[in-house]
């Protein structure tokens, strides 16, 4: 095996080369501006390969903007409801077109993904009322409730989760499914990954939690409420829900909780951990096998 | 006329409002890296709307990487090589990915939008041999050299010039026409615009090429070596030219300039100078009537 060969066989993580590359931004800046923070944060695209035979269209739905990811030959009736993740502040349409894209052409459907209100500017809970927002004018224009999944990665993972459960607050139908990728959705910090996983995980750490929680909660929200906390959530009559994280990560926990409340509220529930990956590994899409596979099983829960 | 009416009569334009913040950034972070300025330019595509009906791959050509744009019905025997701006140093495939699609679509093309090799990391003529070597992969797979068109804006402007240049000098066939949207082409900074439109330039300053000048000639390029500054150059029997500037912009007389040399020359030459608007406005592209006027303008002229 040549210097070629064997570079190659080793397993390459874009998704981990970038999140080390923003923290050491954020160690040696401490005066980074949000405006900055979001700049490196909208790279977040770059690990995702384009995917082929997809067109995309820039809309507004239910009041929100967003962008349209049609995979050619999609079954249009089924959506995506795809909401980003960064922590509910940075992070847009732009940086999860791609991935939405990936996952959307694996279901043979198309994606909306949302550029919902950001924190600290907006605090919760408006990025989850424009999820709400969006889905009631996706039933609206005709859409079937059961068709649509909402789906999303980190704080994304979290707000796909909270649309649910805010549907089911109020008597609303629900989406025919949930999709969770790394969701974040502690907001006391109290997972234990976060002391086990932090030598392994290169982007999270507690200190960026926290000044992603404060500026998410401001000064109204607390951290165990159900809306802004799903751990606290109750279950019962959710979706069927796909959940997953990377064995490295420091959020790992955030996704096995969610995965053990609502088994025991008699949700239907797949999780799937992936060793040796980083938190919201998919975003390696076209790039690792390890990104590839798990969109695979995420197509054949969903086609099941 | 109520206020939401009054806002909307005005047109708007998101490249300068990007320009605008950029430069502010610039003047109040003296010490951004060049990681941190390549990721606000990678921005870049935020002012441009994204076109409807175009897929898009990744591929490398003559062991260029980059991202092909197809639209929907598309004629893939034409081809528009882009070359993106942003000063030799910052800028990518990405950034252009939207505008070089508008264009394709515009055109009824495709098109390749290069990641070439930036400076200062690679100067002159790094990033204008990795376009020559993408002109002549296209040619060796079968693309009539006529059939292409070498295009770009800003510093990609001059790559798109002066790989014609190369081509010529290296008796290779030549692209049947060449496109520079507000070229940057002036090593020396000698032109009167940088003094007389620099209270309208929304970002281009002196010392900001200052810094990219030194960047891309390096230690080894003269500022009046032809293939960097195409002012210098011999155009006979040059390929029809379509260049434009924005009215407001300091770098316009880089493109009048370009026009009379080429004229001179005995070449075809249109040339489209647009009052009121910024440095590669054509970026506005879907968003304001002067960006999509232009690129009608430009499609008129390549039909015809």
């Amino acid at each position: 095996m040549n210097h070629q060969a064997l570079a190659e066989a080793v397993e390459q993580d874009p998704v981990k080369d970038l999140y080390t590359d923003w923290s050491q931004i954020l160690a040696t800046t401490p005066d980074l501006t949000m405006r900055l923070f979001r700049s490196i944060f909208d790279e977040w695209h770059q690990p995702t390969k384009e995917p082929e035979d997809v067109t995309y269209a820039e809309a507004t739905v239910g009041g929100v903007a967003g962008i349209w990811c049609r995979p050619v030959g999609a079954d249009s009736s089924r959506v995506l409801l795809y909401t980003h993740g960064g922590g509910f502040a940075v992070g847009s349409a732009s940086s999860h077109r791609k991935l939405a894209a990936h996952v959307a052409k694996a279901l043979g459907v198309v994606a909306f993904v949302l550029d919902y209100r950001r924190a600290p500017e907006h605090p919760h809970p408006a990025g989850l009322e424009d999820a709400v927002s969006a889905f009631l004018a996706l039933t609206e224009q005709g859409v079937a409730p059961e068709k649509i999944t909402t789906i999303g990665d980190s704080a994304g993972g979290n707000l796909a989760v909270a649309t649910a459960l805010a549907l089911k607050d109020r008597g609303k139908p629900l989406p025919g499914s949930v999709i969770a990728f790394s969701p974040w959705l502690d907001m006391e910090n109290s997972g234990e990954t976060l002391q086990t996983n932090d030598a392994t995980d290169a982007l999270i750490t507690v200190s960026l939690l926290e000044g992603m929680i404060a500026g998410v909660l401001g000064e109204q929200t607390s951290p165990t409420a159900p809306l802004a906390n799903p751990l606290y959530a109750d279950f019962e009559g959710f979706p069927r829900l796909y959940v997953n994280a990377g064995g490295d990560e420091s959020l790992l926990d955030n996704a096995t909780r969610l995965a053990e409340l609502a088994k025991a509220a008699g949700v239907d529930v797949t999780l799937s951990v992936v060793d040796g990956q980083q938190h919201a590994f998919p975003m390696n899409a076209g790039r690792t096998a390890a990104a590839d596979d798990e969109i695979g099983r995420v197509a054949k829960w969903y086609l099941a």
